[in-house]
């Protein structure tokens, strides 16, 4: 039964909505597709929910064709499961927690590793079992600090999950890249541009892990990207390349300097050019290693100092480090931490002080930069002075590197070394090896072929559901409104009836019969005392790609066919308009 | 792509759930179609999401079918609109609360009213919107005192529930017979047996209201039904046929008695009997009246005595009252309370103590039997004394009627008098008229024809989907498992492979591949090394009405074609085994 505009709860609005940011929140809102409820909450109306619909659809197709099979957890989860994996605490503020009428503790599940590990312990117990892959798509929730942009970001929303499961690593391998590909597949359904970059596996564990970023200007996530190579990454995943050892010979000994009046690098600089100007060029910012400590508070509250030595001319970068240390949170080290730990001279901290070998015996981690044979000033663990050609490798070593360095655009690409660009995105997919990190938490194990039990492979894979509605607007809108891609408009055809006569309502509607005769759907603007304007105005709003406009042409035998995104109009038979559209929107 | 047995994310089970106390719990959770979680939370396996999908399309079908626009609100709602109405109190424990980071308070939706009513006042404003009916399928939540039964009763479920819009109550009476008749058509349609029981509107206010119950011996709630004129009402509904007022003429005067050592209405009786017989044939119990004191707790927290008199022969029926009375609470008047009212003598109280009129002021409300013109004998507020031949409207009155006294079985219909039979079963659909209450609350009015505003006059439908899995099980078994109506079946036809001969295995993906290209869905038990009456056993325990066995007699090139429900068996050419099952399929 085709949609009628006089009949269809729905109303555009001609003003943007207050809270709006980006051209998706506010588009949606005007065109009726979602209405807010509370921060991050949303309602979808008639038209919105079909979209959505149309982009479940897409995404259970394409499990369904790798052998994924769906099912359905609740969103109330039980605590037990999730106190197992340390979660319950790891989430801190970020989940939504509820006690039942007998003081039972549940969460609404903002992801559901716990659920899908246990159901698999439930009733698999063999290698025969496996592989196994399954998904749900479902609501879920979350906390969120800052909820944003409509139905971008939101403290409840529809995702797909799906889990993987193999008896080793191998297995994982293949299913990890079966899901990859049937995402590829999705998003390119999905109709908007995309990039795949390298991720940190965050609070999951395991190991490679990929993002699917839209590209979006309006993106919370940055990634670099090399125009070379097709490197890409998220700020979070990018690596550094990593200088290869060089040899000491020739490097001058170490030397201990008075430094005074250099409370910033730019003025220890010139102090050194102008005092002890170096033999082949002067001194920069970046030949200084600058050592930043902060405190990590661990989710058991163990609080924990963490010093970083990176090059002078670079910041930490607070996602980037983040990500490295999850799940601890990082801290300042501040005024308090320090008179707890005297051995830091705040502004000359230097490795000697640092390391489990120095002397505050605080954890000392390097950027990959700081390689061996790489020569330094830095601080001499004194007020004033400053420590001049140390050599990393033969003067002080570290516990280990840390990326956690800002990236710049033109830093070089890890794999060609070409400058990288920087962009934004939102992130819409995530393929990630969890490896056994679920799995043994849960003790979820298998026999193998020859009797013994082996702890389960898992793989994690993720689509945001509802964030891709407003990623597709997105990516495809002008001013005057949405612009849906076929497979994801509300309806394939939207027939616009105008004027005042009565034969131009009643060949619409027959029009919108003979189309669905067709298999079509249609949503026709039948509303009377309403201006031509309005009705095109609102049909660029909403944004079908096919509009058939029925009016004053009807006289002589004619209609008028336009297509939303080129904005291309024809004038067809009245006769030929069902045939005419209904090839549109098939061949298209 | 057909479900294999191989793969299929399903272990069957050979013993029952310990907590399992009704059929469809045990075979849902033995068939592998859905999982508890914790009380009332389940997960639904592949089959079981696939029987539920089955129930939300018949549910969508017939919903849009009258013209209802399907939308979507969240779960998690602001605690104000519910704040508004006053459901925020009323629901006490039974709903789940959550607060957000921020501290503002939410609640999971266990029912949308406020929702509905604000998204329309948000969107329309006048009577040329309406009428208008939206609905949505969607999770719902209650932190129910008993979860029970599976998923007959949980506390995480899905609904879809539908409200209407009208400017004037004849609006709303054709909207509420829409919505019944497609009530009747969906039911129709999952294949149990229901009736249809006049009902309370209960805590939602509203006049007219019906419930679909499936009958069943499990069910919780019990309903009276008429075999005579078909008269259907669950308990808190049924109506006490109002005897007509009859002539005081002639009746003596009422007299207070001492009746000393009549503790009960049987002493009472026999007392009677002895010392002050009747003209006309021996006291009754029937002839007392009995008059009993609750207090009502109000949402607000206010406490209210109330009295209601009954006849001595009928005790007061908790659900009745409590549905009377709602949204208030109903308590004990205990010993405490009776200090507080001095002027009620346990166990000696008369109408003279009671209503507005009264000593005590207390509000006192009649059963209809104790109409006008009929002749009690009752407390006279002193104790060991009975008033005698008090007759109702000459020497007493109260301050209206209520219907809380038991009903029985052989009561007469209110509609032609036919002795009443009860019966047992589940609540699947609700359609009652609400009215004004939520529109008045929330100030949904619009402009009617004159340019007046008028309160928006609103129904409320509601089909419990999840539940109806259970339901459609709990109608459709037999001690060997599950036997799905076709519309809701998992799949369409359960091909099983006997033997270790690899042309049976062959000879079933070929069988299930041309069943898929005539449209139906497969299920195949491709196991290998699982004996043939294991297979049997899981296809009968899973519940396909159609089950095809290749097996030894495909050498001489037969299969089996089984209905699952007569339990029929014949052997067809393996050549016309596809023609012969999808007319089946499609005949039936």
């Amino acid at each position: 039964m085709a949609l009628h505009m006089s009949s269809l709860f729905l109303r555009t609005l001609r003003e943007d909505p207050a809270d709006a940011e980006v051209p998706s929140h506010r588009l949606l809102v005007r065109a009726g597709y979602v209405r807010r409820v509370s921060p991050g909450v949303y309602t979808w109306l008639p038209l919105g929910l079909r979209v959505l619909r149309n982009v479940e659809r897409i995404v259970r197709e394409e499990m369904d064709a790798i052998g994924a099979q769906e099912l359905l957890f609740p969103a109330l989860l039980p605590k037990e499961p999730f106190e197992a994996t340390g979660r319950w605490t790891e989430y801190g503020d970020n989940i939504f927690r509820v006690q039942d009428r007998k003081g039972a503790d549940h969460l609404l599940g903002p992801t559901h590793e716990e659920m899908f590990t246990l159901a698999v312990k439930d009733l698999f117990s063999s290698y025969k079992d496996l592989p196994l892959s399954i998904y749900q798509i479902q609501t879920k929730f979350r906390d969120e600090a800052r909820p944003r942009a409509g139905v971008l970001r939101g403290r409840e929303f529809v995702m797909k999950d799906s889990y993987s499961f193999d008896v080793d690593e191998a297995g994982l391998d293949k299913s990890y890249q079966l899901h990859r590909d049937a995402y590829v597949r999705i998003f390119d359904r999905l109709g908007f541009h995309y990039v795949i970059v390298e991720a940190m596996a965050g609070a999951m564990g395991g190991s490679k892990s990929e993002e699917f970023l839209a590209t979006a200007e309006v993106g919370e996530d940055t990634y670099v990207r090399c125009t070379s190579c097709g490197y890409a990454a998220n700020v979070e995943a990018v690596r550094v390349p990593t200088p290869s050892p060089v040899a000491f010979d020739g490097l001058p000994a170490a030397h201990v300097e008075d430094t005074p009046a250099t409370p910033t690098i730019e003025t220890l600089v010139d102090h050194l050019n102008t005092h002890f100007p170096r033999e082949d060029r002067p001194w920069v910012a970046g030949d200084t290693l600058k050592n930043v400590v902060v405190m990590l508070v661990h989710p058991d509250g163990r609080r924990e100092p963490l010093a970083i030595g990176l090059p002078g001319d670079r910041e930490v970068d607070e996602k980037r480090l983040g990500a490295q240390v999850e799940p601890a949170e990082v801290e300042a080290f501040d005024e308090k931490a320090f008179a707890e730990h005297p051995g830091l001279v705040k502004g000359y901290i230097g490795p000697g002080a640092l390391g489990t070998e120095g002397t505050t015996g605080i954890r000392y981690l390097l950027d990959p930069r700081v390689a061996e044979g790489t020569r330094w000033v830095t601080g001499a663990n004194e007020p004033g002075r400053h420590v001049v050609d140390l050599v990393a490798g033969r003067d002080f070593t570290a516990d280990g590197t840390i990326e956690a360095a800002e990236v710049r655009v033109g830093d070089q690409c890890p794999n060609c070394e070409h400058p990288l660009e920087t962009a934004r995105g939102i992130e819409m997919g995530h393929v990630f090896q969890l490896g056994t990190k679920y799995a043994e938490a849960l003790d979820l194990k298998v026999l193998d072929q020859n009797g013994k039990l082996v702890t389960v492979v898992m793989g994690s894979y993720g689509v945001g559901v509802s964030r891709a509605v407003a990623c597709v607007a997105e990516g495809n809108h002008d001013e005057l409104g949405l612009i849906w891609p076929r497979e994801l408009s509300p309806v394939d055809v939207h027939i616009v009836a105008t004027g005042k006569d009565e034969p131009v309502f009643v060949a619409a509607e027959e029009i919108a019969r003979n189309l669905e005769a067709q298999g079509l759907s249609v949503l026709v603007d039948d509303r009377k005392g309403v201006s031509p304007g309005v009705k095109f105005k609102d049909s660029e709003l909403i944004g079908v790609p096919t509009i058939v406009v029925v009016g004053r042409g009807l006289a002589s035998g004619v209609v008028e066919v336009k297509d939303r995104r080129s904005g291309a109009r024809r004038e067809v038979a009245v006769g030929e308009v069902v045939d005419a559209v209904v090839a549109e929107v098939r061949g298209s």
